[in-house]
C-alpha cells in the first residue's frame, strides 16, 4: 500500500512513530511559518502540521500550494497534539510531516464537502461523486453495507440458500408497469425487468431449496412519486413446509438480528395486530404505535344530538392530545387548515378542551352540553389539560384523515422521535378487493396468496369478508416488510381463480408455467420480502431512501450525473428491429 | 414448522424418538405387506417404512398410493435398521409411519428425478424447477451460495464495502453491445444494462470509499457461444492508494480463502508469468500449468536442414510428450487430423519417437539424421519412450496450434485433473493492440489502463511495445478474473489518449463525466473482476456455466421455461413510443 495507516487510525502509542498517509486535503490553516491540514479518508481525519525551517523549503512550499481536495501521501511522525480535539478518534496526535507527494491535483469543488454542505440537491446529485465523500452520505453508505452483511449472515444461519434469479425475464399483464428489452436475437420480442422475483421464488419452492432468500434488484417503470425509485433493493425470501408463525417469529429473528448488530438495540416485544384493528384503531394498516393516541368512536354518544354534521356522518371518531388543552385559537386554526388541505380533504375538525378546571370548551358547545363532553372525555380517557380532537364522515375518508392529524399531533408532541424503535406485525388483510371499474374482486396481494383457514369456508358465500394469510412488518409507521403464505393446495387455487373471474384457461393463459409447476409436487410455502431501501434510511433516521442509494435517480427517472436514459444510435435501433415513433 | 426435523439429520442417537418429516417421495419399495419409501428434502433422504397391520389401514393405503415426487407428511417412531446404508448420513434407522398426509399430489415427471437422469439437456431446461430438485444440480447452487457467502466474508474482512451500482445506466459505444431499456418518461430515450460496473467503480474510488466490492449482474447483447450468457454475474473490486503487488497479494488471499473455507484446499504456490512468456512457453495468455510440457523452440535445429516446410516458417516449435513413444500409426494419424481440424488448422504435425534403444523414429527422417533429432531430444528434454511432437508456420498461429495440441495430450495423459487447482497470475499484457481495419491502436484491456511504470517513456517512441500494468488470474487454463491498475495522472491519460487517436474534445465526448470526475482529486486505484459463474462451474469441476446458474438462458438468449423472451402489447409499445419494424 501507498499508505503505513490509515486517517482514522493513528492514536497516543503511536507517538514517535515513522507513518506514510494518503488522502484528501479536507481543510487547510496557514499562520504563516506554522501551517496545518486536515487530511481525509473514509476512515476519519488526521491533522498534519509543516513548520517551516523545521521540514524542507520543498515540503513546505508544497504544503502551502495545497488545495481543498488535493490528494496527497504525506510521510512524518507522530507527535503529541499540544491541544488535544475530542471529536475526533485521532485528536490526541498530529503528523510533523518530513515528505509530502501530491498525488493529484483537484479543482475546486462545486459545493464545500462537508457535513453542513452548501450544494443543494441537484448540483450534489450532478456531481454525486463528490456528495459521497462527505461522512453524512458516506455513513449512510457504510450503514447499508452493514446491513446486507448482518442480514446475509442471519438468513445464512437460518440455512436460507442464496439463489440468484434472473433479471432478463418475461412481461406479465398483471400489477405494475414492466420495464422491457428489446430482443436482438429474437426480434419483435422483449424481455422485461422483474417488478420482484415472486415466481422464481415459488419455483425454488417447488425445486425443494426449502429455504431461499436474495438481496435483489427489482424494476418498476412507474410515474416516480417522491421517494420512489424505478430500480429498488429487496430482502426476498421463501420457506417451506411452515405455517405462518414459522415465517413470523423467523423474521422478528431477522430484525432484531439486525437492530443488536447495527444499531446495538434491544427491540422489546414486537406487537402483533389484525388490519380490522389498525385500520380502527390507527386508521392505516401501517400505524405508528411509537405512540399511543388510539381512535375512540363517538358515533353514539355524538349523534342525536342536534348537530348535522354529526348526525349524517358514517363515522364520528376522535383523538386524544395530551395536554394540548392549552393550544391557542391559532394553533386550533392551524390544525383545521392542516385537515383541510386537499391531501386530507376533511370537511372541518371539533375540538374539545379539557380545561384544569374539570369543565370543557369547545367547538360544538351549541349542540353538546358539559354533561355530554364529560361522556366523550370519560370514553377517551381525557383528563383535565387534555384536548379531544373529532372528525367526521365516510368510514375510509376519515380514518384516513384522522391518521394524519394523529401523526401530525405525534410530531407536535415530540412523539416521534427518530432513535425509538417499535415494530408491529400488521395481520389478516383482506383477501379481496372489490374494484367498482371492473366490477370482481382483485387479490390485494397476488392470486396465490393463501386464505386465513379459519375463513376458507366464506370463500364463495362471503368472498369480501375472507382474511388472507398475509402480513406486513411495520417500524414506525413505515411498511418495511410483507408477504403472505401461498396456496399450494391446487383446488383452493381453482376456487381462488374463480372469485377474479379467471377461468381455469385464462389462469393457465396467465401465470402458466408456475401452475404447471404447481401439479408437480409444490410443498405448503409462504415468505415475504423487505424493501432494503426503506430499511435502512429507516436504521438510518431518515425519511427519504434516495439517501441510502449509492447513486439514485430523480423523480423525472434521471441520473444526471451520468445523463441517463439518453438517445442510441440509428444502427442500435436497427440491430433490434424497432422504430421511435 | 410442519417437520421437528428434515430428512438429513436423524440418526442412531434419535431411535425411540416421535418426529415428524416433509419431503418429496423418491422411490416406493413394494413388498406387499411391508412398504419402504424413500423421502427426499434439501438435506437428505431418510428412509420410512410402514408394515401392513402395524399401522392402520388407513395410513398403509394412503403409502400405497404415493407415486413419485408427491408431497407428503411423515410422522412415527425412529427405529433402529436391520440392514444400515452407509451410503447416507441417515442409513442407520428408518421411520416408522403411524400417520400419513399428502400435502400435495404430483403428475409423473417427464423425466426421472436422479443424479443418473433420463431427461435431455432440452427437457430438463423446459421443466428447470425439477431438474434444480437432483442432487448433482442442487449441490452446484448450493456450492455457488457458500461461495458468494465466503467471498463476502473475505472482502468485509479486509474493509472492503459493499455498493449497489446502478442497473439502469447509459448506452456507450465502447466495447460489447449494450442491451437497452426505453424510457417512458423520456420517450425516445434508453437506458442501457451495464456489461461491467467499471466507470461506477472508479467514480467510487474518487468518492473516497477506499475499498469497493459486489456481487452484480452483467450484461452483454452478444451472439451466444456455448458457455456465455447474456446475463452473467461478476465480483467486481477497486482499491485506491495501491500498487499492483497489493492488488495481487489481496486476490491470492481470496482464493486461498475460497478454496480452504469451501473446498478445504489448501493451494500451494501462486505463479507469477508475463504475458510474453505465457505466450511462447505455453502459446497461451491462460495456460493450464497443472501440468508441464513447455513449448520448446527449434528454429535453430531444424531450420537449414533441406526440409522445407520448416526453413519457410517464422516458428518451429514443439512440445515432448512423456511415455508416448508407443503411440501407434493410427494415434499418431489421429493426433494429425486433431491438429489439422479447422478451429486449429495446422498444416501438418512432425512426430519424432524416442525409442527405448535410444533410437529416433520420425515422421522427417528423410531430412533429419539420427544426430539431428539426439538434438532435439536434448533441447526438449526427451528421454527414451517420450515422443516429440512439432509445428511449424507463422508464430501466433502455430502457437495457437500447439496450445490445443498440448491441453490435448494433457488430457491423453490424465494430467488435467479436475480435483488438482493449481492458481496463476499472467502479468504485463501490451497495453494496446493495433487494429489493421481502422489503422489505429486500440486499448487491449481499456482506455483507463495504466501502463507498467518502467515503459512510460515508451509511449510515443514504441507504443505497441509497451505493457499494461494489467493481471489475470488464470486457474487450470481458466481465466478466472483480470483487471489492472488505471491511469488516475491526467497527462499520462491525455497521453493514453492520443495513442488511441482521441482529441481532448472526443475523450470528453466519449467519458465525459468519468473525466469530469477524475478532475477533482482521483486517488491512484487499480481493481479486478471474477466471472462469478465460470469461477463457480471451476470449484464445482465442470465445464459449463450454465450447470451454476438456477435459470439459465440457452444459446438462442432464451428462457425456455418461462418462455421469454416474448411479444409485449401495442399498448405497452404506444407507451414507449416505439414501433416495431
Amino acid at each position: 500500500m501507498l499508505r503505513t495507516h490509515t486517517c482514522g487510525e493513528l492514536r497516543i502509542n503511536d507517538v514517535n512513530n515513522e507513518v506514510v498517509l494518503c488522502g484528501w486535503v479536507q481543510r487547510v490553516r496557514d499562520k504563516g511559518s506554522v501551517l496545518w491540514v486536515d487530511l481525509r479518508d473514509k476512515y476519519g481525519i488526521t491533522q498534519l502540521i509543516f513548520e517551516e525551517g523545521k521540514t524542507t523549503d520543498e515540503v513546505f512550499k508544497t504544503a502551502t500550494s495545497l488545495g481543498r481536495e488535493f490528494v496527497v501521501k504525506a510521510t512524518g511522525t507522530v507527535v503529541e497534539r499540544l491541544s488535544k480535539n475530542d471529536k475526533i478518534t485521532t485528536g490526541d496526535i498530529e503528523v510533523k510531516v518530513s515528505n509530502l507527494e501530491i498525488l493529484n491535483k483537484s479543482k475546486t469543488p462545486p459545493f464545500t464537502i462537508e457535513d453542513d454542505t452548501d450544494g443543494g440537491e441537484d448540483l450534489r446529485m450532478k456531481y454525486r461523486y463528490l456528495d459521497l465523500r462527505r461522512n453524512v452520505v458516506r455513513n449512510n453508505m457504510l450503514l447499508r453495507h452493514r446491513m446486507m452483511q448482518e442480514t446475509r449472515a442471519y438468513l445464512d444461519g437460518q440455512n436460507f440458500t442464496e439463489v440468484e434469479t434472473p433479471v432478463l425475464i418475461k412481461s406479465t399483464p398483471e400489477g405494475a408497469r414492466d420495464f422491457v428489452v428489446p430482443s436482438r436475437m429474437n426480434q419483435g420480442e422483449f424481455y422485461a425487468l422483474p417488478q420482484s422475483p415472486q415466481t422464481f421464488k415459488q419455483l425454488l419452492m417447488v425445486s425443494g431449496f426449502d429455504r431461499y432468500f436474495q438481496i435483489v434488484k427489482c424494476f418498476r417503470d412507474e410515474d416516480l412519486r417522491a421517494d420512489r425509485q424505478p430500480e429498488f433493493t429487496q430482502i426476498d425470501c421463501e420457506m417451506s413446509f411452515v405455517e405462518r408463525e414459522d415465517i413470523l417469529s423467523t423474521f422478528e429473528g431477522l430484525v432484531r438480528h439486525l437492530f443488536k448488530s447495527v444499531k446495538d438495540i434491544e427491540i422489546g416485544e414486537i406487537d402483533r395486530m389484525s388490519y380490522d384493528d389498525a385500520m380502527r384503531l390507527y386508521g392505516s394498516d401501517k400505524p405508528d404505535t411509537r405512540f399511543d393516541m388510539q381512535f375512540v368512536g363517538l358515533n353514539e354518544l355524538a349523534q342525536n344530538k342536534g348537530f348535522n354534521v354529526f348526525d349524517s356522518a358514517e363515522l364520528v371518531v376522535g383523538i386524544c392530545a395530551k395536554g394540548c388543552a392549552e393550544y391557542t385559537r391559532k394553533q386550533l386554526d392551524a390544525l383545521t387548515d392542516y385537515v383541510k388541505r386537499p391531501q386530507i380533504g376533511a370537511k372541518g375538525l371539533v375540538y374539545v378542551k379539557c380545561n384544569a378546571d374539570g369543565s370543557f370548551k369547545s367547538s360544538v358547545d351549541k349542540f353538546y352540553g358539559q354533561d355530554d363532553l364529560q361522556e366523550w372525555a370519560n370514553k377517551m380517557s381525557a383528563s383535565p389539560g387534555d384536548l379531544m380532537l373529532v372528525l367526521s364522515g365516510e368510514t375510509d375518508h376519515t380514518r384516513k384523515a384522522l391518521n394524519e392529524l394523529r401523526l401530525h399531533m405525534g410530531n407536535e408532541l415530540g412523539l416521534r422521535n427518530k432513535n425509538e424503535y417499535k415494530v408491529l406485525w400488521v395481520l389478516n388483510f383482506p383477501l379481496l378487493e372489490w374494484d367498482e371499474e371492473t366490477q370482481r374482486y382483485h387479490a390485494m396481494h397476488h392470486p396465490f396468496t393463501s386464505p386465513v383457514p379459519e375463513d376458507l369456508n366464506k370463500l364463495e358465500s362471503d368472498p369480501g369478508a375472507v382474511k388472507a394469510n398475509a402480513y406486513d412488518m411495520v417500524i414506525n409507521g413505515v411498511e418495511v416488510g410483507g408477504g403472505s403464505i401461498r396456496i399450494h393446495d391446487k383446488e383452493i387455487q381453482q376456487r381462488m381463480f374463480k372469485q377474479l373471474g379467471f377461468s381455469d384457461e385464462e389462469a393457465k393463459a396467465q401465470f402458466g408455467f408456475l401452475m404447471d409447476a404447481f401439479e408437480y409436487g409444490a410443498p405448503p410455502h409462504g415468505g415475504i420480502a423487505y424493501g432494503f431501501d426503506r430499511l435502512c434510511s429507516l436504521f438510518g433516521g431518515s425519511d427519504s431512501i434516495r439517501d441510502f442509494i449509492a447513486f439514485p435517480k430523480n423523480n423525472a427517472g434521471r441520473d444526471v450525473m451520468i445523463d441517463s436514459p439518453s438517445v442510441i444510435s440509428q444502427e442500435q435501433l436497427k440491430e433490434l428491429g424497432i422504430d421511435l415513433k
